[in-house]
């Protein structure tokens, strides 16, 4: 067989393993009876393990130095080449036991994490996340870096960050934002968001047509833990959760979620075959999500043509007025927990995890030293005492996963919008008139032209100075959140 | 490793890719957006693929040898050896460029089938049946027999079942058929059996909960062709389809695929790991829906048991009298269509196909002769003149897809039904008391216990002569029908 020809296939058989995979965990989270899930767990296990072997063997290996000896690729497989290419020298650099006992460590560092979230008890997880820092270090090491170990860890989320660069970003980002937050009213609306779940159903699939989600490539079902899956190009999912007490988190997280999808259904359906489906990095992917959930979902435009329907089938709220509605939607405040965080105080949450996980691998914070060095971020960031470990340093799950470099994305998404949003925003001026009048047709075409067709072949930086035609910059977020606040809390 | 364990791990691998395969499928049939199908059809193939090579590398080749030179292989690890060293040979056979050559005409002349179906057209079916026959008979010479090359072919659903056996077994069967049928009353009962579908629904939970399907290890969902299929052990899910116009085919169809569940789920889970998980034979996996659907869904302790909460939920019903309903259920007579054949005269179906697929084998009858044979076979066994090929020799997909020595299980399904339920109604005297009173744990229990935990432990054969004391036997069959039409008749 040719080369590419092989190694073409070598990535639909990939494909086809994620699509069983996918599906398998699709399938855990909102269909299988509970009673299955020890065996569930024992097929996504063999049938990761069987991907992973292929991405890993040596007919694999000598396939990429086939594939690096070939004259005249296309830009397209020089960029799946290069990507194998580092994702196998990345996973060739681990020691196979030193990986296999990493997987152990972190699988059981979960379940610790979890007992010691639910009885507030720090000491229950130290020392398994102090294992787990010292196999992130090694791994660091393994991989290399050029200045800073953390930069090694950033490749699995955001290739080509660096902590010089986030520095600088979320240093300026923090500086605009605590002026920011300290002009926010200190009273609260205190609007009751509680209804019924069959209700809320019905909305979020009214507000999935107004975006226009396509359903006919996908699916949305109820979970406890919100996600959006990829079975196929052809097939990607949503679920959200309806929280009978506060309906703004099925209804934005829903629109959350349909960001992700709408970036997945996008992709040029050709790049799985050569690796490259996906989103261009974790930050881009948030970028998605981020801007179906806040920059339309919780814009002013958006929310005045869907509320009437809302108002209509929740009666609770046919005498509060828009303005009152908007103003609920969007009300921000210092808080404790990120994931109940708004627009505009989030990214305080994620700063204050970069700069300790940053300092965690660098070996400048000890495990023993985090739980106090958290609290006073939060206090001096967001003015808030930390009233326990569970609502404070036990809150995430990523550093039991082991995902260090990940907290970031975060924030990125946000930045990454703000920017995507601005020269969407000068290429369709007419977008707030679109939103109002239910038209996403032309976003939605402006989006997958200029971002979600590429999928992974543009770097995100490549990506942002495509299409923005600059580099990556916190302005447009900090514009965008001064106006909006100001109108929020006007 | 020890060859035990290594031959126990292989199985455990297998056992996963059918986990993933089965609810591949599944999911197509049941949740899936439909623009997925092409992809979902490359995923189940790739994985299709994967799995049949790991049952004919050379690497297994190599731990079959192994494990035929082990001493002290226990009872069970010796049956599992047997019958994976049977199938590795079967699958050796075959030449692989003819199997794949098969499996490509088999997939069209599916596709022909379903097309000739629709417009009546014999001419469009006929050329892929010849070929389909030729490719048998090859199979039959490469599997090799002793007596008839049918038999070679009934091994992959009825394994050690011969021509010799069937011929002698339908026959008798035959014989005592068609005088009963022949005393059938000739006028029509004509009651309405359309039921809107979500009160189908909720009966056919109901029902569910009478014969205590255990729906915390399975799921009952809704498709076009209703099926069970197990994702695992201990998630075994069945379908059905809510008829509007016929409420029986989704209430009786339920119970069908809820005996075939049962049974999957009372097999004993560490066979799993020898490859013996699964049915004895499709005709001892037929016997156990056909037991729910007949032997309990149309007896008259369950439907007297069941009818009230059918008329109150339904109230058409509500002043049609028991006896009337429960002699509607169970009418019976000569009718073109198998799928919607009654339990009287449904073998008589089964036996002209037998008799027609084993004479095409054996080469006695060719593919043009074969609609006019079925026609006459239909007068002279049901008396009834068949209309159009459509209605006739096109009816079911088997031969489309190959599968010759397939339907003979229907009808040893309900051999094997009567004669097991004549054991476990000695074993039980109260049998009919409990089924009354909707107590069908000792029921179940007598089944996990005789029949469903031992799997593939035991060939069908054995299975029926250790249950039953007896070799395969109609007298049963005969017995539990000219009782039951009597009744219904009377």
């Amino acid at each position: 067989m040719e080369v590419t020809k092989e190694w073409r296939e070598h990535f639909k058989q990939l494909r086809a393993f994620d699509e069983a995979i996918s599906l398998l965990y699709w399938d855990m989270r909102t269909q299988m009876p509970e009673q299955s899930a020890p065996l569930r767990a024992e097929t996504i296990g063999y049938l990761s393990t069987e991907a992973f072997k292929r991405q890993t063997s040596e007919s694999f290996a000598s396939l990429l130095e086939r594939m690096a000896d070939e004259k005249d690729l296309s830009d397209v497989e020089a960029r799946s080449l290069e990507i194998a290419k580092t994702q196998y020298e990345r996973n060739a650099k681990i020691p196979h036991n030193e990986y296999q006992a990493y997987v152990t460590l972190v699988s059981e560092a979960e379940t610790a994490w979890e007992k010691a979230k639910e009885q507030n008890d720090w000491d229950m997880f130290a020392p398994y996340l102090k294992q787990i820092i010292e196999f992130q270090q090694k791994f660091a090491e393994y991989f290399g870096y050029e200045k800073h170990p953390y930069d090694a860890l950033l490749y699995d989320f955001e290739p080509g960050m660096t902590v010089e660069l986030l520095d600088e970003l979320f240093a300026s980002l923090r500086d605009e934002l605590v002026p920011l937050i300290q002009q926010l009213p200190k009273e609260s609306l205190s609007l009751d968001w509680s209804m019924p779940a069959d209700v809320q159903e019905t909305i979020c699939h009214d507000w999935m047509n107004v975006v226009a989600y396509d359903l006919s490539r996908g699916r949305l079902d109820a979970t406890v833990h919100p996600f959006e899956i990829t079975i196929n190009r052809r097939d990607v999912r949503i679920t959200t959760k309806y929280d009978e007490a506060d309906f703004r988190n099925a209804l934005f997280g829903t629109m959350h979620e349909a960001g992700h999808a709408t970036y997945e259904q996008q992709i040029d359906p050709m790049l799985d075959e050569l690796g490259l489906g996906g989103g261009a990095s974790m930050g881009i992917h948030e970028s998605q999500s981020l801007f179906f959930e806040n920059f339309i979902g919780r814009s002013e435009a958006f929310l005045r043509r869907v509320y009437p329907k809302l108002q209509s089938l929740h009666p609770a709220y046919a005498a509060i007025d828009f303005d009152t509605f908007y103003r609920g939607v969007n009300e921000a405040k210092p808080s404790l927990i990120r994931i109940e965080a708004d627009e505009l105080t989030y990214s305080l949450h994620i700063i204050i995890r970069y700069e300790l996980e940053k300092a965690l691998i660098q070996g400048t914070l000890s495990v023993d030293e985090l739980p106090a060095a958290w609290n006073e971020k939060y206090k001096e960031y967001l003015g808030l005492d930390v009233p326990s470990n569970a609502k404070g340093v036990l809150q995430d799950v990523h550093w039991a996963g082991g995902s260090f470099g990940y907290f970031p994305s975060y924030a990125l998404g946000l930045i990454y919008a703000a920017q995507l949003t601005e020269t969407l925003k000068s290429a369709l001026p007419e977008f707030e008139t679109l939103i109002a009048e239910g038209e996403i047709e032309p976003v939605k075409a402006w989006l997958k032209e200029n971002v979600h067709q590429y999928g992974k072949r543009l770097t995100p930086n490549e990506l942002i100075q495509q299409v923005t035609g600059q580099a990556i910059s916190v302005q447009p977020l900090v514009r965008y959140l001064t106006k909006k606040y100001q109108t929020v809390a006007k």
